[in-house]
């Protein structure tokens, strides 16, 4: 691999030094299944209990609601496929900026006789004035994600789950209110024991941690889920557990609390001034937003103009990397917030605590030069 | 982790250093995003592709039957749940030697309108003329393992798909012969493109790959899937793929073309001689069985037998460690085999390539103790 300037930690970041050792170690010393019932099974099984701890400490939250999955995509899919057991189908409501590996279950459930509405997301936000007027009694999920990954909008999720715990008083029904935080996790001041949801997905290679390990936040603990399989994770996720990779995500998360907030503000606030008079049009919102994700828009096509920055050595994106359609899941986001227009010439910088200013004012001055 | 002798190879093996070093390696200079457009992303998916390429070729079939999971628990699920989408229930035909991933998935499928039907295996293995008998017009799918987890048992796989082709033809609808071929894999001779049929599930960490890295071959190339998700692996397996353990699985296959058949075959053959006269009983068949896996059954609890066994420094199984009530899986296991009064102080033995002529002396000397 070439020397390149990596600004497109909204994709996928680089696993840290800590993690990668602390997978090879457990690879190494810690081999056995924790299923096994010898003495090295038990101490694969303190291993997973103790990750699961130190996650959940830093969260703020009880061990017992956190469950290991294979990712962000394999959390969401748990919660939404448990629809698939209710007797009678109903409504969900998801927001329009959602992650695919959201919005495509529409299709599934509109085939089972669910009506998949969504909420909009005006300049980046929903709005829980809107979310109030559009539950009905039949409304069984709200999906919102904590902060957007195209544009790094921070989504009011505390007043968005108040409407939904008022609309379950007034139609006496709970209403499941699932929140997709895989870029809110340790970079945005972010909380989850605030936000009072009743699921989120987490993602370990998001921050820095290996890639394969999830999360899924249950308030209750539970779910019903399609099948047990194994039997592992309290039977909400069967499948022998990654253990290496589970022991790397605790410690890529024991290694977040050095996340440097004044840092990456400092990125974005030079990128925003530099740009101002530029040819570029900052499409990320200057409130509510996370510093670490800006989108911006030049005169030229994405592709072009990504491929231009790569021959410069910086590596940005075109909104989402994480589909194989990605600028169409960024279009959907930019039609969403009313930025339809700026959509085509998209280009997505993500920082790290790992860049440097120096590397920030070259990424200005490739920019500007595009 | 103490000394100790690995006996439990059918629960997880240890990683080779091959498949670690790639694992590192591509963990630290490989970190771009498949998905991304500029060329360290290109480079990524380039790596996935000649990773698919390489099983493909140990296995005989084109990389475009292959989608990587998570591990073979998520592709039975892939092809389990894929029956959700049928427009009118019908029925499914599972052996009740099945592995958990697969029969658990009965509560789902009954509930949804289902029949699920079972096929006996006495003595461990599936009659195909059960099958044969069994399979009525509204039979969407059967499926049937390829190499038992308890017992080792070998199942004519062969037969049994011909059987379904041959209904198939009677019925003019098509059967999906689904076989999960985890203890299969390198280990007996298998060869997935004898076979013929339509799904197969694969685990890396069976075969001294890394956790968190399995296969779904489809000989179609498609099945319909709750929801693509990132639209990854075809729209089969959406979520930010696992580059490393995906590039290090291949690396685990490539490195099975050791696999000692011979040396495994001695192992087995020096235990039947030596426990022949002792209070064990052997409950692995034969013939038609995989040297790999030798289930025995002691006077003994399985619970008591296992930690006395640890005591001496021999790690070994209750039957199936891959699930958190490891025993009474293997019961079902042993009551389908006729096996039932012997379930209670089953051991189930599982070589590697790893472990020496000397280690199975001791392990011999040490059942003997019991």
């Amino acid at each position: 691999m070439n020397e390149f300037h990596y600004f497109d930690n909204a994709a996928t970041t680089k696993i840290c030094r800590e993690a990668l050792d602390e997978y090879v170690n457990i690879s190494q010393n810690h081999m056995a299944n924790p299923s096994a019932l010898y003495s090295e099974g038990r101490q694969s099984k303190a291993i997973l209990t103790s990750s699961r701890e130190k996650i959940a400490d830093y969260l703020g939250v009880k061990p017992s609601t956190l469950f290991f999955t294979s990712g962000a995509s394999e959390s969401i899919s748990i919660v939404l496929s448990s629809l698939l057991w209710a007797k009678r189908s109903g409504e969900v409501i998801f927001s329009s900026i959602e992650h695919e590996a959201v919005s495509s279950f529409e299709g599934l459930l509109r085939e089972k006789g669910w009506k998949v509405n969504y909420l909009g997301a005006k300049g980046g936000f929903v709005s829980p004035d809107e979310l109030e007027a559009r539950i009905t009694p039949d409304t069984r999920l709200v999906a919102v994600m904590a902060v957007n990954n195209v544009l790094g909008t921070i989504q009011d999720i505390k007043s968005l789950v108040k409407v939904v715990r008022e609309k379950e008083k007034e139609y006496g029904r709970s209403i499941f209110f699932f929140s997709d935080c895989v870029q809110a996790l340790g970079k945005t001041g972010f909380s989850l024991s605030d936000l009072d949801v009743d699921g989120a997905s987490f993602s370990a290679h998001k921050i820095n941690g290996p890639r394969g390990a999830g999360l899924l936040y249950l308030k209750k603990g539970q779910i019903q889920v399609l099948s047990h399989a194994g039997g592992q994770e309290g039977g909400i996720r069967g499948g022998t557990e990654n253990l290496p990779a589970i022991a790397a995500f605790a410690k890529a998360v024991e290694s977040l609390k050095i996340w440097d907030e004044k840092k990456i503000h400092g990125f974005n606030t030079m990128m925003r001034l530099a740009l101002a008079d530029s040819k570029m049009k900052i499409l990320s919102p200057d409130h509510d937003t996370s510093d670490y994700i800006l989108s911006l828009s030049s005169p030229l096509p994405s592709e072009v103009a990504i491929r231009m920055m790569q021959d410069k050595g910086y590596l940005v994106s075109s909104g989402s990397a994480c589909s194989n359609n990605a600028r169409g899941k960024a279009e959907a986001v930019f039609r969403a917030a009313g930025l339809a227009p700026y959509a085509g010439g998209a280009i997505r910088v993500s920082f790290s605590c790992d860049n440097t200013e120096e590397e920030v004012r070259g990424l200005i001055q490739a920019l500007k030069e595009l």
